[in-house]
């Protein structure tokens, strides 16, 4: 897929179908991950790659409690019609786990010690975009606490649970999100 | 450009032409950026569009600065060197400045408050790609203090400048930087 119609055709999914998604695919997809770039060339990333349904229904508990707390702290309650079941049948979610050891020299900064998260996050990019290209559907979720996810996934303390990224086929179609136009976003210093 | 060849032949670039990057070459990469998933689609990011030679003089002395702070902080010799005389001359460099208040449900959250800049990097990410993709390379630089920073670009306190993107064609080829194999990177959860 040519790269413009991958960044402007991905979409955010929350319907997936529960057909398995074969190696070559995921193999194809993490390994676009790893091309992001990041501090030093760390490669601070670890992808946890989870199919167990035992598994992904600890996920969604987690998920559904921090849902309900978050409707409850915040107030929104546009969060009420953004069920989380999906995470139950969901073919696939790929936990990305942060090192914050390998951070570069933000580490020593003020305000600092995240160069090793927008790596993550970056690799998160890629990871969307390629599975879209292959025709697969994603979910950046972010909508858990982290140290219980630690536990559910068997992740050390000293490293980050970032996002949870769902992946499989959409099971329907996904309008496009309206963006707000870029001379809103953009400031010049000539 | 196909998407997994403009994945994988990005680089980063610390060398560059001084030629002028046209308007709408700009345009669609900075567009590229805003396609970027969101939390709650806040869109937390905008970019300062740097051609000014003097702005770009003072960028180079505070991470000159950062950088002999850092080499004498780290004892990492190799620092050295890594000069950055090239902020000097390319002919664009991107501040992409992040809004914390758009981050989403993890405002609440313990470890939160880094939606907004997840997103930030996702756009940074698009950003690369895009560039790549039209025949421009790109780096990802964030050897500067915050606080100076934002002085330097006349952004607000509550506000994150999180990295600059320089953009220009390279002047020189530049060598693919070896990755980890994936195996290495994933685990599985059956």
């Amino acid at each position: 897929m040519e790269l413009f119609a991958a960044i402007k055709g991905r979409r955010s999914c929350r319907d997936f179908l529960e057909d398995p998604i074969p190696d070559s695919d995921l193999h194809e997809i993490l390994e676009a991950g790893t091309y992001a770039p990041s501090p030093v060339n760390a490669q601070p990333w670890e992808f946890i790659v989870i199919t167990s349904g035992a598994v992904k229904e600890r996920i969604f508990s987690e998920a559904d409690r921090c849902r309900l707390w978050a409707m409850e702290k915040t107030g929104w309650k546009w969060l009420g019609k953004y069920q989380v079941n999906f995470l139950k049948t969901v073919p696939v979610i790929v936990a990305v786990i942060g090192d914050p050891e390998k951070t570069g020299v933000d580490m020593f900064q003020e305000e600092g010690r995240v160069g090793y998260q927008h790596a993550c996050a970056a690799a998160i990019q890629n990871v969307h975009l390629a599975a879209h290209a292959l025709g697969y559907s994603t979910l950046w979720f972010t909508l858990f606490d982290k140290k219980i996810m630690r536990q559910i996934l068997g992740v050390p303390l000293e490293k980050m649970p970032l996002a949870m990224v769902c992946l499989g086929r959409a099971a329907s179609e996904i309008p496009a999100v309206p963006r707000k136009e870029l001379k809103e976003k953009v400031r010049y210093i000539r």
